[in-house]
């Protein structure tokens, strides 16, 4: 897979795309990276890349003819046309199924504006708009960074082994569609806190049982909207609806509580 | 304002903090940054944060010993306790109201965890758990970054001009709720693509009403569940739930044609 990004801030990727997991996938050919800079499709001395709005208002847009120019060059060099994604919160939501799509393809190239946006018709060359959340950033930078590694991550052999993505919050493995169970490591006991029995029982019938059931149980008291597409047996549906009624009841009793003491 | 962060990749955060609008509004005092590296706080020659879970599973947990010494060891520094926030698939989604509330806060402390996650008894020092969307991260260093700049942006001045962060997507002001209307820069004409004529107009009334109806119909559009809680009158919302139900339409009719060409 060859990832690209063009932006006018091409320093701030290396840093992360090079550190632990990426640069671990990266030095070993799982994947390739390359930054470009925006300004280098601009003809003027000041290699302008942004101009006020029409119509008014503040804050500067990022020009049209620079971003299609440098995605049009982009796209010819190499092999293959890339797949040009652009972050904006008109975007679809990103989410793991997401990830996972992207992570089938050979060439991406993120399209990073800055805050104030981008004007409308630089949207056309997109292949996708993605939103990494409700939220306004500075720019697409962060989102093109967070975007990489998830989708990193699902290459085979990326974590340095094939489990570690099978088991974990929105997997699409059978367990999936659920927040992950509750982990612990030593020490047993913590100031007084100590681990569940079972998972010191060596049962891995019944830790296996126990992870189900914590996994429900948490996606019913943090998540409840995530139940709906979770893939649950009859009875553990039936349980969870029965487990949210009941958080919902305790939420509504505390209620007029200060979130904070 | 002072933002803090405990991981095992310090590093990652300088360029990101000091480029840009982070750059320039640490540069002018309106916030201080500061990167801890939990591995000050193990006691054995390999520096070791992690270790095996518990039950069996793949992946390493983080230690709860070196977290609690390293929250309870910088908490203690300096002015004010911080809100200590961690990032977890687990957390409150994180969204532009939660960012506005952050930003009231004098001091935040984001912890890191990796990919395989941290043992749970960790998450008794959280003040809060945050999301910041639903996918899989290899670790918390992206999310503290986004929500860093959604609120370091926030700060009066930050932007270098006090509207900035008034008119756009998500934005709690008066037009807020909705997704920011479509805007253009130079040329008025792009190979053939135009500017809405009213936008050349300089009719400020007209650009205003243009601007609202476009915003309420990209939200129809792309996020109509944004709907329900935009703040929009009467007439809007009978016009808004009209769109959203020829929106459906179309997308019914199309159904079955391929994303991809």
């Amino acid at each position: 897979m060859l990832i690209e990004t063009l932006s006018v801030f091409p320093e701030l990727f290396e840093p992360y795309m090079s550190t632990s997991i990426m640069g671990r996938a990266r030095a070993r050919g799982l994947f390739d990276f390359a930054a470009y800079d925006l300004r280098d499709w601009t003809h003027d001395r000041h290699r302008t890349v942004d101009d006020a709005p029409f119509g008014g208002g503040a804050g500067m847009l990022m020009k049209v003819e620079p971003l299609h120019e440098a995605i049009r060059d982009i796209s010819s060099r190499g092999e293959g046309r890339p797949r040009v994604v652009f972050f904006t919160p008109c975007g679809e939501p990103f989410t793991q199924e997401v990830a996972v799509r992207l992570s089938a393809c050979d060439r991406l190239l993120f399209v990073c504006g800055r805050y104030e946006g981008m004007d409308e018709r630089a949207y056309d060359f997109a292949d996708e708009r993605l939103s990494i959340g409700d939220y306004v950033l500075t720019g697409g930078e962060l989102p093109a960074l967070v975007v990489s590694d998830a989708v990193i991550r699902l290459i085979p052999g990326a974590l340095g082994n094939d489990m570690g993505s099978v088991d974990e919050s929105f997997s699409t493995a059978d367990d999936g569609g659920l927040l992950e169970y509750a982990q612990y490591t030593r020490p047993a006991d913590f100031n007084g806190s100590s681990v569940p029995d079972v998972l010191l029982s060596g049962d891995h019938a019944r830790v296996a049982a126990w992870r189900r059931s914590n996994a429900i149980e948490r996606t019913c008291r943090w998540r409840p909207d995530l139940i709906d597409t979770a893939r649950l047996s009859d009875d553990e549906r039936r349980r969870a609806l029965e487990l949210i009624e009941r958080f919902h009841a305790v939420d509504a009793a505390c209620d007029g509580e200060a979130f904070d003491e």
